[in-house]
C-alpha cells in the first residue's frame, strides 16, 4: 500500500502539472482513498467526498485513472464527485459541508430497508467543518443509531487557511501530550488484539474509564453524541487500514480525526498549500508554477476588486470587508495585509457572513460582504430577511456570476439576478468593465439607501488600464452605448462586451443595431426602456445568467404593466439571450457560452435574423 | 424585581388571553428581561432576541405596554423585534439562529469605532442553538475578542421538543453534579467579593484551575473559544442580576448558560409548552383554551397533509417524512405517534433536512420534506445543489406558502415561486384545494422524474369532505374550470377560489370570464396556455406570490417566446394580480390580499374594467 501510495502522488502531480486541477487537497488524502478503498466494500458502502477537491486519488483508484488527464476539461470527467459519473461517487458534492448530512441520511434509509451492514462515510475537512450545515448534521446524527462514520481529514486549511474556534480546537486536541498519550494506549491495545469482540470489550472499556476520567462529553464531538477517535497520521497508509478496520466493527456514530498535510510529498505544495490549491500548470520535477506569457493582459476583476476596496477604505474608515473563507480567491487578501483588523475572515459560513455584515452595517458601518455567486444561494434568508427586511446598507459583492468555466455546474453562478430581483429593497447592478465595477464600488460606499447587490463574473476585466478616477452612478440608471436603427442590444455587465463585438461586426455588415448597457437588474431604468421601446421594432436582450426570471424576464414584466396601463404603449418584439433551463457542465466560459447562445457569433447570427426579416 | 416579575406574568396572560400571541416563550423570559434591562445601558447596550417570540416582556419593559394589546394585529406593534418599531430593538428577529452572528456584527463595529464599553447580547434558545448559523457565529466569535455575551435560554424546548446531540448535552451538563458543584463554587465565591480586581482574579485563576482539571476546552462552548458561566436558575431575577452585573465586567467572548421552563408561573403552558405556544384564546384564570364553535369548518391543509402522508406511507413503505423542527406546525406529528421511525424531527436546521432527504431519495426512499415556505429560503442553495442538480426524488412541501397573516414580514412565503421556478430539474404545482393537494402527493410518491416542490397556504382548505380517492395527475398539466368570453382568470394554487368566487359574481353581472387553475408553476401546461391564447383577448393572472419572477412572470415568458417564434402568435393583454414589490407587515389574510389587490373584490374590479374597456 505505502508503494500504491507513491504511485499514485506521482501520477496525480504528473498529470495535474499539464493538466491543471486541484493538487494540494488530493495530495493529502492518497493514503485515506486507498485505506478506504481496502477497508470498505465499496460502492455497496458509500464514501461521501465534502467539496470533493479530494477525491482525485479516490476517482483514480475507482476506474477512472485513463480519463484522468481530462479532468476538469469540456467533456471530461468533474473536479467533483458525481452519481452520474460512477457508482463509487456516491452522492455528488461542490459546495462545502454536505456530506454528513447525505451520509446520515443514506445511513437511514439503510436502517429502515433493514440493511445492519452497510457502511456510510463522510470525510469532510476541518474547514468545511465550520460550514453550519455539517453542525446541523452532527447533532442530528449524534442521537440517531445510524451506522456513521465521519472522518475529520484535518489539514489546518480549507483554500486558504482555517480560521475560527473549532481550528484552534482542533490544534488544541492534537497537540495535547496527555490526551494524546491517553488516545495512544487505547490504539496500541486496540492494534495488538486479534480478537474482535475483545477488543470490542477492551474498546467500551477503556472508552468509560476515559469518561469518568474527564467529564462526559468532554470533546466537541463527543458532547454531540459521537465516539469520538484520533487523532491519527492519515499519511501512515497501514495504520489507517488497522484504525479503520477496527472501526468498521464498532456501530452508531463514530468520528475519526487524522491530521494530514495539504500538498503531501510535493514539498512546494506542502510549503504553500493555498497556492498550490490549484496552481494551474506546473513543472513536475521542481514544482514550479508555469506562467504563460500573455502579454499585458487587464486585470482580473477579482484584483481590481481588492484594490478599489482598500483604495475605498483609505478614505472611508466605516468601510470592512467580510469573506467567508476566500480572501485570495476574492483578493480580500490584499486588504488583510494593509488593514488587518478591518477584514473578516468568517470561515465557510455564508449565513453568518451576511448576518454578521447586516449587525456591522446596523451599527453604522459600510461593509462589503464578498461571496461567490453559486455560495450567495446559501445565504439567500439572510439576504431577504436580516438585510432587505431591515433595509441594511449593506454591500453585497457577488463574486464569480454567470460561467465561471472548469469548475462546472456546482459553482456556475447563473441563478442571483433571480434569486435577488424578487426581494424588496435591494439594489441589483453589474458593471460592464472594470471602471464600472469601481464605480459602483464607490457608488455603494456613498450609501444608496439600502443594500446593493453587485455581481461580475470571474477572470479578465476588460480594459488594460483599470485604475480609472471614480464617480458616482445614479441608481437604476443605465447607458446608451450606442444609437441605432431597428434592432437594439440591451445587455447586463461584462457579456456586454461580447454584444459590443457582435454590434461591431454587424456594423461591418450594413446594419447598424442600438446598444444598451441597462446597469442595474434593480431597479430598471424605465425611462430608458421607454425610450428604447420607441425607437425600436426589436430588441435582444443578452444576459450571463439564467433566462427563468432573470434579467430579461424584468423587462417583460415593465413593458406588460406599460401595455396594460396603455394598450398604445409600443412593445417591441424580444429575443432572449442568456443561460437555459439546465444545469450547465464544465468546460472553457467561451465554449459554453457558445453552447448556450451568447457569445459574440451567436449574437450576430441572431440580429442578422432578425434584420434579414424585417 | 421578583414583584416586577410577578406583575409583568400577569400582564402577559391577562393581555394574550383575549389577543392571541406567543404565550409560553415569553413566560420563560419575564425575569430575563427584567435583569437585562436593569443591568445593561439599553438601548445603547444592544440586546438581540433570536427568533423574537420571546421578547414580549422586553418589549413591554420599554415602552410598549399601551401599545401591548395591538400585538400582532393589523396597524399594531409586531410580535417580532424591530429595528422600526423601537430603539430598543437593536436588531430585527423572527427566523431563528441569527442572533450571534448580529451581536457579533455589533461588537466588531464598537470596537472599530473605539467603544469599548458598549455590551452586545444574544439571547438564544436551545432551539435556535442547533441552526447552523449560531454554530458558524459561534465559531467566528470564539477567536475574536468581541465584547458579546450570548445567553443560552435553555428550556429543553423550542416549538416543539428540542431535540438532537446538543439538546442532550445540555441536560446532561446541566444535571451533573460534579460540574455543577464545580461551579456553585465558582458562583458563590464570586458573588461574596465585592472588589471588582478581585473577583476577575478569582475567575481567572478558578477558571484555569478548572481547566487543568479538566480537559483544556473541554466544554462545547470553551472548546468554541468562550468563557461558558452556569447553568443558572432563569428564574430566581435577584440571582440573574447579581450574575449579569458580574458578566458585565469580564471582556471577549462569554455565555452564559440560563435554566428556564417555557410557560413558567401558568400551570397548564407549563405542562403543554407545544400547545401553549401560541394558544390562541384562552381563559386568563383558568388557562383553559377557548375553542370557537365555528360550525364544521374544512380541515386546515396542515392538517390534510398529516393525515394523506399516513394514508399513502401503509401503502408505500419506501415514504418517510422530515421536518425540522415543526413537527406540531406541519401536523407530522400524526405520523410520528403511528410511524415513529419513519418520521425524522432534525431539529431547527433546514439546510440539513434538505441533503439528508437527498441522502435519503439517493438510496431509494421517499422523503416527504416539509418546511416552511418562508423557512425553505435557508435551504435554498441545498435545493439546488444535492437535489435539483442530481434529480433526486425528494418531494418538497411548502407548508405556509402565501401570505401567513399575523406573522408577518419574515414568515410570508412570498418569494418561492420566483426562486423555485429557475432551478433546472424542478417541477413546481400548487394545489387549489385539499383534493388537489391529496392528488399532488399521491403523483409525487408515484415517481415524477426527479424533485417535485407543492406548495400550499397556511389555515383551512375548502371542501367539508377532505378525503377523496387519490389519483395521479399529469405532471405539468393545468384544468379548464370554465370556458368563457373575452377575459379569463389564469390562477395558481388555493387563490384559485378567491378567483373562482370573482368569476361567480361577474356572472352574475352578465360577464362571462373564463377559469383556469394552472396546477403547475413549472413545467407550464404550454398547450393549456397556447389554448387561452387563441381563445380571450385578455387574461388576467392572480397568485398569492411575488409578482416579480413569479408565476405570472412565466407565463410571460412563454408567450414572448411563443411570439418571439411565430410572430402571429395571439399574445392576450395582461393583468398580473399578487402581491407587489414591498415586504408586506402582519394582518388578517383578507386583509393583505386585500392590500395587495387580489382578493375576490379586487378580482372583480380588475375584471370589470377590463370588460368596459372591451
Amino acid at each position: 500500500m505505502p508503494e500504491l501510495a507513491l504511485e499514485l502522488r506521482h501520477f496525480i502531480v504528473d498529470t495535474l502539472a499539464t493538466h491543471p486541477g486541484h493538487l494540494a487537497s488530493s495530495l493529502g488524502t492518497v493514503e485515506l482513498a486507498i485505506a478506504l478503498h481496502y477497508v470498505f466494500n465499496t460502492p455497496d458502502d458509500k464514501i461521501i467526498w465534502d467539496v470533493g477537491h479530494q477525491a482525485y486519488p479516490h476517482k483514480i483508484l475507482t476506474g477512472r485513472r485513463e480519463q484522468f488527464s481530462t479532468i476538469r476539461t469540456y467533456g471530461g470527467i468533474s473536479g467533483f464527485p458525481r452519481m452520474d459519473e460512477s457508482p463509487y461517487d456516491a452522492f455528488g458534492t461542490g459546495h462545502s459541508s454536505t456530506s454528513v448530512s447525505a451520509a446520515l441520511g443514506m445511513a437511514m434509509a439503510s436502517e429502515l430497508q433493514g440493511n445492519t451492514t452497510r457502511q456510510h462515510i463522510a470525510v469532510i475537512g476541518d474547514g468545511s467543518m465550520t460550514g453550519g450545515e455539517a453542525f446541523e448534521a452532527l447533532n442530528n446524527a449524534g442521537v440517531s443509531k445510524a451506522n456513521i462514520l465521519v472522518i475529520l481529514n484535518d489539514n489546518g486549511i480549507s483554500i486558504d487557511k482555517a480560521v475560527g474556534g473549532l481550528s484552534r480546537y482542533l490544534v488544541k486536541i492534537t497537540a495535547s501530550p496527555k490526551y494524546n498519550r491517553f488516545k495512544e494506549r487505547v490504539w496500541r491495545k486496540v492494534g495488538g488484539d486479534e480478537k474482535e469482540t475483545k477488543s470490542k470489550n477492551f474498546f467500551s472499556k477503556t472508552l468509560s474509564s476515559m469518561k469518568s476520567m474527564l467529564l462526559e462529553g468532554s470533546n466537541l464531538f463527543e458532547s454531540l453524541g459521537f465516539r469520538y477517535f484520533g487523532p491519527v497520521d492519515g499519511h501512515d497508509v497501514n495504520h489507517l487500514v488497522e484504525v479503520l478496520s477496527q472501526l468498521k466493527d464498532l456501530k452508531g456514530p463514530r468520528l475519526l480525526h487524522i491530521v494530514t498535510k495539504k500538498g503531501k510529498g510535493m514539498e512546494r505544495a506542502e510549503r504553500n498549500p493555498v497556492v498550490y490549491h490549484a496552481p494551474g500548470q506546473f513543472d513536475a520535477e521542481t514544482g514550479e508554477q508555469i506562467k504563460k506569457n500573455e502579454g499585458v493582459q487587464p486585470l482580473k476583476y477579482q484584483e481590481v476588486f481588492g484594490h478599489t476596496i482598500i483604495e475605498l477604505a483609505e478614505q472611508n474608515p466605516r468601510i470592512v470587508g467580510i469573506t467567508p473563507a476566500m480572501p485570495t480567491g476574492c483578493s480580500l487578501n490584499m486588504m488583510m495585509e494593509t488593514m488587518p483588523d478591518r477584514v473578516f475572515d468568517v470561515g465557510i459560513a455564508e449565513q453568518h457572513a451576511v448576518t454578521f455584515a447586516a449587525g456591522l452595517a446596523a451599527q453604522g458601518m459600510v461593509p462589503f460582504c464578498n461571496i461567490y455567486s453559486s455560495f450567495m444561494q446559501r445565504a439567500y434568508d439572510q439576504v431577504i430577511h436580516d438585510v432587505a427586511l431591515q433595509k441594511l446598507p449593506v454591500i453585497l459583492c457577488l463574486d464569480r456570476a454567470g460561467l465561471v468555466g472548469d469548475d462546472g455546474a456546482t459553482h456556475h453562478g447563473t441563478f442571483d439576478m433571480a434569486y435577488l430581483r424578487p426581494i424588496p429593497n435591494m439594489i441589483v447592478c453589474a458593471p460592464m468593465d472594470e471602471h464600472e465595477l469601481r464605480n459602483m464600488m464607490f457608488t455603494a460606499q456613498e450609501g444608496v439607501g439600502g443594500p446593493i447587490a453587485i455581481r461580475y463574473p470571474r477572470g479578465a476585466s476588460v480594459h488594460p488600464d483599470w485604475q480609472s478616477p471614480m464617480q458616482s452612478i445614479p441608481v437604476g440608471k443605465g447607458r446608451c452605448l450606442h444609437e441605432g436603427q431597428r434592432v437594439a442590444l440591451l445587455t447586463i455587465g461584462h457579456v456586454g462586451n461580447a454584444a459590443a463585438a457582435a454590434a461591431e461586426q454587424l456594423r461591418g455588415n450594413g446594419y447598424d443595431p442600438g446598444l444598451y448597457d441597462m446597469r442595474f437588474v434593480k431597479p430598471l431604468d424605465e425611462a430608458l426602456l421607454d425610450e428604447v421601446a420607441r425607437r425600436y421594432s426589436h430588441v435582444v436582450i443578452v444576459e450571463d445568467g439564467c433566462l427563468e426570471g432573470g434579467f430579461g424576464s424584468a423587462v417583460l414584466e415593465y413593458w406588460q404593466q406599460r401595455k396594460s396601463a396603455d394598450p398604445s404603449y409600443p412593445v417591441p418584439a424580444m429575443e432572449r439571450l442568456g443561460i437555459p433551463d439546465a444545469f450547465i457542465q464544465h468546460g472553457p466560459v467561451p465554449q459554453l457560452q457558445h453552447d448556450c447562445g451568447f457569445d459574440t457569433p451567436s449574437i450576430v447570427a441572431c440580429l442578422e435574423k432578425i434584420y434579414h426579416s424585417l
